[in-house]
């Protein structure tokens, strides 16, 4: 009945909280969602697909695209570049499929600012004890480090604020069905389908 | 681990589009949500609580009422008045209740304005083309009053403008899973609930 487009899903969260679970279980279950390919310019490894695992650029190539703003977000690391390409979201939200970008607090910030019409989620985790455990038990880095580490999370929580939802990870399948819902409630809002039930409304004779 | 207050989701639509239905499926699974309980100047009935199935007032102590902005919305039919108390709507969200409010176009928008921070769905007919075979096959009423009915609900749908949310009611089925979703959906907003994992991180050091 409605012709609508896709709408671009953000979860995000400090380290640790459990991102990635969450999202590998979330795509076992809804299979329309499609995830967000990035851009790279670290080099394609055997069994790699150009357009599939990444999109593989040059150096020289994804700076550009920088420069024209064609890129959501990226980053540096070792080197190598590693971003989200605007094109491809945008072609898959015309093609009428939700996308689906699991993120770096960092980088969900600079998507907001991209694409302001994304739907942010927060994933926060069961309790700080938690969290600050899960920090301290990683290895046996220094005092200061770890400090540091607990006071960019804390930080990270604080960005909190510019999402639109908060989801606590206390379970997986929870947070897992409540980040469905909000899928699915997205879908119905009215500022999002109001026009094509007007277009309905003026091509019938009620 | 958060303390939060209900919400009141107000379901509204067209005559004819199926809001009962749907408001009662949506109770033979959502154990938790409170049914709005109306007041009203008429009778009580053999067999009928008051606080149960309605709240029964004078027509004196309603009109006061009235007088004193205590009612989120109200309707004078064969001359007796129905309302919606905002005190009792108010007590129950503050216990942490969600509140369900089944409704008339013309009364939500009153309660609209007495009480914005509602979630509004919106009903729709799975097809206008339907929608008038219910109108035009209600009766054998005449031509003109089947035109002002139609007329009617073509500006009845018009108003969806002050909703949140479109449901269509395709399936009953559909519409209720829908309606779920929404009510999760809406406790996992960020604006409604940042200032209480706010005062975690507060109470907490990390």
């Amino acid at each position: 009945m409605i012709d609508e487009k896709g709408i671009l899903f953000i979860l995000s969260g400090p380290s640790g909280v459990g991102k990635g679970t969450v999202r590998k279980r979330l795509f076992e279950k809804a299979t329309d969602l499609q995830y967000s390919i990035s851009m790279t310019t670290r080099d394609r490894r055997p069994g790699e697909e150009d357009g599939v695992d990444y999109f593989y650029k040059s150096k020289e190539e994804f700076e550009q695209l920088i420069e024209e703003n064609e890129l959501l977000e990226y980053a540096k690391y070792v080197n190598n570049y590693y971003g989200t390409p605007r094109k491809y979201v945008e072609e898959t939200l015309a093609k009428g499929y939700d996308v689906f970008l699991e993120i770096e607090v960092q980088g969900a910030m600079q998507v907001k600012k991209n694409f302001p019409e994304g739907v942010f989620i927060f994933l926060f985790p069961p309790s700080l004890e938690e969290l600050k455990n899960r920090i301290l038990g990683r290895g046996t880095e220094s005092n200061d480090l770890v400090l540091n580490r607990l006071k960019e999370a804390r930080k990270e929580i604080e960005m909190m604020d510019a999402y639109d939802y908060v989801v606590v990870n206390d379970q997986v399948d929870h947070a897992v069905s409540k980040i469905e819902s909000i899928i699915q409630s997205e879908h119905l809002k009215r500022e999002r389908i109001a026009k094509q039930y007007k277009k309905i409304l003026e091509d019938d004779q009620l």
